[in-house]
């Protein structure tokens, strides 16, 4: 096996030295491993929070700052955080108008932030929960109970994190995140397995024709394997499992997604297949991303995720935002 | 082989449809393979333009909108795009304050843009150029006579773009982007050889537990092979390069660039290994970007490049930037 790491088990703590000396925005607590936003609570504001296993890079650390998360928990590479961490980070981010937690569906990280929000309940901290379960490959998986979350999280952040900038309730901003999550779906397709640095090879095993289908961000097989096929014929597997969950028209939201091993190049060629079949369905692109915002390792593959728009989530897609891995104009 | 794409022949074609799609900033000229800002020129401007082989995205066309380039010309994958297109690409960029080539040191890439510097001159269009030869590594290579041009490519597009937009004169931007070059250094090494769609193999053998020391942005291979070894390890070997080169001191401005297949994480475990590497020097970093800017398709690995900043140049770094790859505030 060969990492850029210094040792398998430091590459969490490593890593977040790396963004503490290359985002002076950021206020990176190494050994509690909590990155908030260097300027601090906002009072009156309510305070996104989110987290989950490390190695899915720029999320969720790389959604720190305006318009978008106030504190990020990183677990273990692939493993959730814990509620002490949760609970330590609602305390620094909390701006006394409460606490939104953003959790992606994985058993372990539903079980530690409902928890958190137990122990934050004792102190007075109110907390909201906009559960994430956007993939429509698996009904239930390894590491899952319903649909995982997967892609419709760095929009749920996003748009949930905007209108938390004006000032809404934790209430108006929750449903706002669970709007998001409902109107999103995703899908993900991986022509290699990752390679996470404790175990040092593959999460499982891929001929070298073969592509995983329904691939989740964890290394977890999908829904079937199949042979390599052309962008176009990938994308429309995709695709139809996005559509026939629910059904595409009017404005969309398209995220192409690189799993962090995937030329950009390859990501362009995807993103003009998902295109030009929304436009043969009648829905119209009129907000994309592409690139790597939720990654599983060295994973090569995609995932694509669709959110059917209103004025009002344009609107806040729009809006400022100012992280890492996210921003644009104010 | 398995890659994203529909046909090896159609790759950059097809990409270009996806990054047409994707931007509405940029107007993408398809069949002549030319990206342009979708705003026009703007007249009395001085008109940056790029180019290079497809399989290092984002750079050129990621880095096309307001305060960088003004044009890119990609090539067929790892190869120079023709003189042809570079002219017409002139032709549509020229804002009448004439047009600055940004030439990577490759030698295609330098004969077919002087070629295309005379074809202006028959028109009418002033034309300068600088050259991009920032990598350590190789005095000569394959490809190259002198050193090649890699990370610091980047940075010469963002500084001497930020200097067009004030209405700087051709000789003063195409000095600033010779400045940048002359004050910037790169090193790269890979834990593995890229595939290019046509070959569908690896461009170079290298053992599951060997690095290539000094590997080229094309698959070329470096100056040395070595064992894997930690990060802080590798990062020593490349530091240790640049500062044999040019001794670091003062303010610095790092990239630490990920070669197209390695996960973020590990480029955080990097950056926090040069950090501690300069401080030790007695250099500081005080501008700095993590992430893939210039890559080699799926090749896993980093490069570092590093730019001895004073006041102007900082303050050029800050200037507003909006491209599909690099922006901050307005």
């Amino acid at each position: 096996m060969k990492k850029l790491i210094n040792d398998a088990d430091s590459v969490v703590a490593d890593a977040l030295a790396g963004m503490a000396a290359a985002h002076p925005s950021l206020r990176v607590d190494v050994p509690n491993r909590i990155v908030l936003r260097a300027s601090g609570p906002r009072p009156g504001k309510v305070a996104l929070i989110s987290g989950g296993g490390s190695g899915h890079e720029p999320l969720h650390a790389g959604f720190v700052g305006y318009g978008m998360l106030d504190a990020a928990c990183p677990g273990e590479i692939f493993t959730s955080p814990v509620p002490d961490q949760m609970l330590t980070a609602s305390r620094s981010a909390n701006g006394g108008a409460g606490v939104l937690y953003v959790v992606k569906n994985y058993t372990g990280d539903v079980l530690n932030f409902e928890m958190a929000a137990e122990l934050c309940d004792e102190e007075g901290i109110a907390v909201a929960s906009v559960l994430v379960d956007d993939d429509v490959a698996v009904r239930d998986s390894l590491y899952t109970a319903g649909r995982r979350g997967t892609g419709a999280t760095v929009l749920v952040e996003k748009i949930a994190g905007a209108l938390a900038e004006t000032g809404a309730s934790l209430a108006e901003v929750a449903l706002a995140g669970e709007e998001v999550n409902a109107r999103s779906r995703s899908f993900g397709i991986a022509l290699t397995a990752c390679v996470t640095p404790a175990a040092g090879r593959p999460t499982f095993a891929l001929g070298p024709s073969q592509v995983e289908i329904g691939v989740g961000i964890h290394g977890e097989p999908g829904c079937a394997r199949t042979a390599a096929a052309p962008a176009r014929e990938l994308v429309r597997i995709a695709m139809d499992a996005v559509h026939d969950d629910l059904p595409l028209s009017g404005d969309v939201l398209v995220l192409v997604n690189g799993l962090g091993g995937t030329p950009l190049i390859e990501l362009y060629v995807v993103f003009a297949e998902v295109d030009a079949y929304l436009r043969e369905k009648g829905a119209t692109v009129t907000r994309r991303l592409v690139g790597n915002y939720i990654t599983s390792l060295d994973m090569q593959g995609f995932s694509v995720t669709v959110c059917r728009l209103d004025d009002r989530l344009t609107e806040l897609w729009d809006a400022p935002v100012e992280t890492p891995a996210l921003r644009w104009g104010r």
